[in-house]
């Protein structure tokens, strides 16, 4: 019978995060004050985050300890599988081996509880008695609910709206695990009331609901605030999954030729790849191609800029250099919700900076047929997210399959799409269709990126 | 670090099913034909079942070698994982230890894929086309239509109308992986038009969704019908879940006193206990407790007559010897729709007939208590037929508790509730009641059930 899952002992779950910065060829930018134009510093970003988890934003270790506490949560559901997918090469006929590591087994189905669990753990352990957060698609706002109720930690989630409508089970999630969430724009914050004053029926954006939590943050004592991507503690504590799958490769005696992974804000596509491309950096497989996707809507990595820019939509955030379409650019209202973010993290923008990764851009509809073809040959229900990566998966595969190689593609597999069957019932009616390149709003965005000399 | 998690390697996954029926102290009753009242043959299952499946029904063989295409499937899930929850413990302040095997991994969400896989196998080899099933909170439905889907099989399913209304996303799931769902009573059938006349709001249940599937695959020479739970060679494919089991609470250094799971059908009850049986029938364990849990508004076992019944409301069925509420009777429509059944498995009733088992009936909300505090200790959203034994298992932990001692409970975790949510929200916003024991409706169905000698 042939081995289609590796199991990681528990005992041999990695107990560091790696953190790439002292790796990289290039040190990263750093990240500037919005006002002075400066780097920031530590005392900066304190009303917003506990000194452990700044410390780690800019730390010189290559290898961070995981703390026990987070560890034995992690053990409630980690290691996570590493799979072989063969019924899907089978289906298409390929001569591809194509393994997927799948994080969907979390309680909160995505790789998103790895830094939910770290970052409630860091801000309980300094007395943060309420954390205040955004979410897209909901995947990132339960994570955090549900690392908040294992610290007893308050959460408070902004939701965006046009995915608080699609997904009510995402909210109820939150609420059985504890936490309080709101629709944004919400007309709990200046940046909500502002924007449901212009647009009352405003979708929502990331970048606006980033806006809505960083203000309640900062406006309350008591309170934090928690981003789920895009910044570099954030991708350290995913990095779990990279570090595991490395293991678990060599466990299946196989190497990736081509890895790929869906980018939001980059926390799951870093996490995966981070720890692979200490190989490639230190030319032991310089040929190892690394493949970023992103919906053809909301094309920061195929696209963007390469820039200063904030983080959300009211410029209240700290400037980050990074790919971006603008902070005022609101996606149009796809299904992925997770990936309707203007930014990308500057660890990943800067990889793409060096030519380390490639970026590819796919149309919704692509990334439905792709998930229909995973559900229906390996059963899995993916996130509409998640099948972004598998869109270009099949692809590599399919060529494959015309060039005759028996290429090794791994997949970062972030999540389940259990609370995303609204989209996929809109497929079966043949309601999902593409959405262009928004060129003008994107234009118009751009022109509000702030003008920041790189040094 | 304490280990919380153990897995099974794929390649100790267990290579045969256990058929308990050989080492029955007593033999199980005959199933008897409806008109004659003897006892039937292999050629009157004959239109309803392929005849491997026939044959496994009354096999004298002690291990029955899981197919080779079969164990390639189950590779795709398979072994589950064994957890130990450490922090519903800890909620409970608890001196107990309590492991749960978790069958939510699976990608329909439950341990119904076991057989559904089994099943679509074994009517495909026999050149079957198409096969019709009911299912009640959908569970069953939609593992079928993935197990159907591995094997090209179409496959209709009738839904119980209150679990169709309730659940949204079953449905959609059984679509997304091909099937055709219908809510029962449907005007597709003799058996639902006549039920919709004389009740057009019928909620539905598990014994008329039966009774339209049956006449379906009656119907029509492409068909087989298919069912999910109450026969021998369901219990037997399921016995995969205890045959892990054993070898996992070996490895966790571990031995079970009290093993609980939920009772609708017996499947997964059975599936995980029988392997166990074995050292409590041969003396080994004489005095391992065994629980099954019901709803108190439907309890076949504590309330229930031991007695030949129909499987079904229209009595197409063969006659089963087993605990039932009478065939006619329409359980009141409590949110775990898959324990909505009249009977229990005859071997599982054989069992508790024999003193063997204990059976108890808990009431709705208790059993969504226990759901939340397993939610927010393990963070694992439970399905509500699983949440029944969760509370049992949390009453005999909070009993240990009382008297001091460290007893070892094992759970039969059979699915989680991501498609039970709106259930949830129910719960959270105050709408969860109790149903009282439906005596008048019992009596009145208890007089229904057909008159037959024991032998």
């Amino acid at each position: 019978m042939k081995r289609s899952m590796w199991f990681l002992d528990q005992k041999d779950m990695p107990v560091n995060w790696y953190n790439i910065q002292v790796d990289l060829p290039e040190p990263l930018p750093p990240v500037l004050h919005p006002g002075t134009g400066k780097p920031i510093g530590p005392e900066d970003l304190a009303p917003l985050f506990p000194m452990e988890l700044i410390k780690q934003e800019v730390s010189t270790e290559r290898w961070i300890e995981i703390p026990e506490e987070i560890q034995e949560i992690y053990l409630t559901w980690r290691p996570t599988v590493l799979h072989r997918a063969y019924k899907l090469e089978k289906a298409l006929d390929t001569p591809a081996r194509i393994y997927y590591k799948y994080e969907g087994t979390s309680q909160a189905g995505s790789h998103k509880l790895n830094t939910a669990v770290a970052q409630a753990y860091y801000n309980k352990k300094e007395g943060i008695k309420r954390i205040a957060t955004e979410t897209g698609a909901g995947q990132w706002g339960s994570a955090l609910a549900m690392g908040c109720s294992f610290f007893d930690v308050e959460c408070k989630v902004y939701m965006v709206r046009i995915s608080h409508d699609q997904k009510p089970y995402r909210r109820i999630l939150m609420e059985t695990w504890g936490a309080k969430c709101v629709p944004s724009p919400s007309p709990d914050t200046n940046a909500g009331r502002e924007m449901l004053k212009k647009w009352p029926d405003c979708p929502g954006s990331l970048g606006l609901a980033i806006s809505e939590a960083v203000e309640d943050a900062i406006s309350r004592d008591d309170t934090h605030y928690s981003l789920g991507s895009v910044l570099n503690h954030v991708l350290l504590h995913q990095t779990i999954i990279g570090e595991e799958t490395i293991k678990q490769m060599e466990m299946a005696d196989a190497y990736p030729d081509i890895i790929v992974g869906c980018v939001g804000g980059g926390s799951n596509f870093g996490g995966m790849i981070l720890p692979w491309m200490r190989d490639k950096i230190s030319g032991k497989k310089p040929d190892l191609q690394i493949i970023s996707v992103e919906p053809e809507s909301c094309p920061k990595m195929t696209r963007g800029k390469y820039a200063y820019d904030f983080g959300d939509v009211a410029g209240m955030t700290p400037l980050l250099k990074m790919h971006t379409l603008g902070h005022t650019f609101i996606p149009p209202a796809i299904h992925a919700g997770g990936l309707r973010y203007h930014g990308m993290a500057p660890i990943v923008s800067h990889l793409n900076r060096l030519g380390l990764i490639e970026a590819r851009a796919v149309h919704q509809t692509g990334v439905f047929d792709a998930a229909f073809a995973f559900a229906r040959s390996e059963g899995v229900i993916s996130a509409p997210e998640t099948s972004h990566a598998i869109k270009v998966a099949i692809d590599e595969a399919l060529k494959c399959k015309e060039s005759g190689e028996a290429k090794t593609i791994l997949l970062a597999h972030s999540g389940h799409g259990h609370f995303d069957l609204t989209s996929y019932s809109k497929y079966l009616s043949g309601e999902i269709t593409d959405y262009s390149y928004p060129e003008e709003e994107v234009r118009k965005a751009m022109e509000e990126i702030p003008d920041v000399a790189s040094e």
